[in-house]
């Protein structure tokens, strides 16, 4: 690997730095930003590889803050279906059959249609989490992971906690240095106090964050409400398990009392306004959230539950939705926007600082936009242009680390032919 | 022009009729579906052009059934902004210096946009229409256009008169059939009761139909009560403007009482939801006009507020956002949103029946979709994969009148490097 010098038509290092014209940035032998600069490169560029992307626009690549990879293998399996019959009927006896070989598939395929809409980093929560692991390192993206844990009676416990440990052990830090992981208690619903306790304290023993659906429906807070006398925020907070780091996904049924006590406890939200709307679970209080300071990511949740996993479609939604519910036309402006999709995106998923910006120093984690496509013309502000116009077409190519994943659009990691018929013999063993 | 043979992986004949494997279309010399079959064409395919496109589905072209074409002049320039200092201090001052030049090609930027992502056939009202006509000519694409009417004095409605009139009879009817016009009367607060009479009356008289914005903001039927007594809808009714044929865009602040008068009348809807987020104009209430059995077509609104042309995300968001509002999964189902992007859009913006369809006898208005693009991988319903999963980054071919104006994502009628040169020229006249 060598110097990389990428020649730009415009860069925007971070929600508050944009730059439009000439520019170029410079990725070290460590795949780290060693420059970013206006104008044409000034130093020695010999024994550089000069990459010509005058016609692109250089951003922090997307931050995924929430899903299920291999979900993809159900993407459309049960759509405009009540929740309940989502997950029962369709969902849950689909995912019995899953297996490693699917799951390994299933997030190969994920990581594909990630890289091709722009993200560089995605958290998950799922089963067979070796194979997900084993995919993400052969991907070249970067990924915060976690073993779905669920635990009724204390020998799925004992299992949850063995798989989960045995995990951390073998891949946080995996693959370069671009896997972390994370504890990933399902929810409170299928997680009781004890365990919950017990997930608390293995997370400060193993010194790694938790991840958890939190508040996604009003009917899981009714029965909260019922079962335990308080929120499940509330709850959870009962059982210690918001003493250590946390990133809560959905929120989207919280009071006010519940956003203190987050605050309170620097939980961080993973909010999901695509799937949060197509399941019927409602629309998260962002606006109230950000206000009282939490830290806010996007996310796009599992293909079952959006179908896809595009997260510029999910940028723009955040942007527009809660405007028009709370009929106020300066809530979530775009730079916000933009800032809960890379940087908060990556401070919510535990990634250290300079993550989710262009900033000398920073990774190279970096997607190329096209701007002659018709969404940067004319261009009044380039920052408006990527968030109220741009669409995962425009994405031309995709770094992570400084190594190029994708190419003028061709995915130069995965095999996308060998992924779309494996994953169809696969389809034809789960619905067959 | 010969005929063509489109091989096919799949084709969406209309939202009820779906076929996903090896299928066919014939389009004859005059532009329209000849044959529409499933498996190997059985006919004599000598003399016909032979399109391989088997690694795609055909769908009908998109109908953007409400816009302002040479917006996308205006892309970008007021954003998070409260609607009125939008209007005011953006968009109007911005207005008053475009020409007939910047019309003309902030149209072109419009079609090209369009077409890039699936969209065949759009309504206008807009300034210089002339111009925008000759534009949509050139395109090759279909469109319904109107000279915007405003007139607060005799003088401004008799030029807003003379030029409707001057319009209508140049251009109905015009560019191979392709164009077809209406009268454009912005809005009840733009328009005098007696204006709105005398465009009931021209619009009969010259036999084409009427579209107007009613009842997009809270304040806008807050000022109606005070000023009329009652809502927009029912004022405009009041006029005797919904006595013909009405094309009402966003009619987001309606109530029962509106809707039922709607169904009355035959008024067609056109639904905007990103714009009616961006600008925090609030939610339409599609679903209970949909059940009271009104024609609902979906449009993207100009790209001044918007900020693009997208139509595959307006039905994406059209399908998942009243879910979410209502908090209701089953409401606006994958085929009724599909419906509402092209059959009934079409019927909305008048034309005929076929339109919006691949049904034999149809105009072969098509566009064809990578089905190797991860969001159709893998696909348990073609439907779905469009609705939930699909991007503009998927359109490949898009054939208007049999013509096609799209090959391999590449612009066949517009000089897409030119319309660049020429928009960011007259920006610099707009905001210089």
């Amino acid at each position: 690997m060598t110097r990389t010098l990428i020649k730009l038509g415009g860069i925007v290092i971070s929600s508050q730095e944009t730059y439009d014209g000439p520019s170029y940035i410079l990725i070290n032998d460590d795949g780290n930003i060693e420059q970013v600069g206006f104008g044409d490169y000034p130093g020695d560029a010999r024994a550089t590889a000069i990459v010509d992307r005058r016609h692109a626009v250089a951003i922090p690549g997307l931050v995924n803050s929430h899903g299920h990879a291999a979900m993809t293998l159900l993407r459309g399996i049960g759509d405009d279906l009540p929740l309940k019959a989502w997950l029962n009927d369709r969902v849950l006896p689909t995912e019995e059959k899953l297996t490693s070989d699917a799951v390994y598939w299933g997030t190969l395929l994920a990581a594909w249609e990630m890289i091709g809409s722009g993200t560089t980093c995605f958290t998950d929560m799922y089963m067979f989490m070796h194979d997900a692991a084993k995919a993400v390192s052969e991907s070249g993206m970067r990924a915060v992971l976690s073993w779905g844990m669920v635990g009724f009676d204390e020998q799925g416990q004992e299992r949850a906690i063995r798989n989960s440990r045995e995990f951390v052990g073998r891949w946080h830090g995996g693959a370069d240095g671009r896997i972390t992981t994370t504890l990933g208690p399902h929810a409170p619903y299928t997680c009781p106090p004890d365990f919950l306790r017990r997930i608390a304290e293995l997370s400060g023993e193993l010194r790694v964050p938790v991840q958890i659906h939190l508040s996604e429906t009003r009917v899981e807070v009714e029965n909260s409400m019922r079962d335990w006398g308080m929120s499940p925020i509330a709850h959870v907070a009962d059982c210690g398990l918001l003493d250590g780091p946390v990133l809560a996904a959905h929120c989207v049924h919280v009071s006010p009392e519940d956003i203190d006590l987050m605050a309170a406890k620097g939980v961080r939200v993973a909010h999901n306004p695509q799937s949060n709307l197509k399941l019927a679970s409602g629309i998260a209080p962002i606006v109230a959230m950000h206000e009282a300071g939490l830290t806010i990511g996007l996310g796009t949740d599992g293909a079952a539950s959006n179908n896809n996993l595009d997260m510029l479609e999910e940028l723009r939604l955040a942007a527009t939705l809660h405007k028009g519910v709370l009929q106020q036309a300066t809530a979530i402006p775009a730079p916000v926007a933009f800032q809960m999709a890379t940087e908060d995106s990556a401070k919510a998923v535990f990634l250290p600082p300079g993550h989710g910006t262009l900033r000398t120093g920073s990774s190279a984690d970096l997607v190329l936009l096209d701007r002659r496509s018709p969404h940067f013309i004319p261009s009044h502000s380039l920052l408006s242009n990527i968030v109220y116009a741009a669409g995962e077409g425009d994405v031309l190519d995709v770094y992570v680390q400084g190594v190029p994943v994708l190419q003028n659009k061709e995915c130069t990691t995965i095999d996308t032919e060998r992924v779309t018929y494996e994953v169809n013999r696969i389809k034809d063993q789960l619905v067959g």
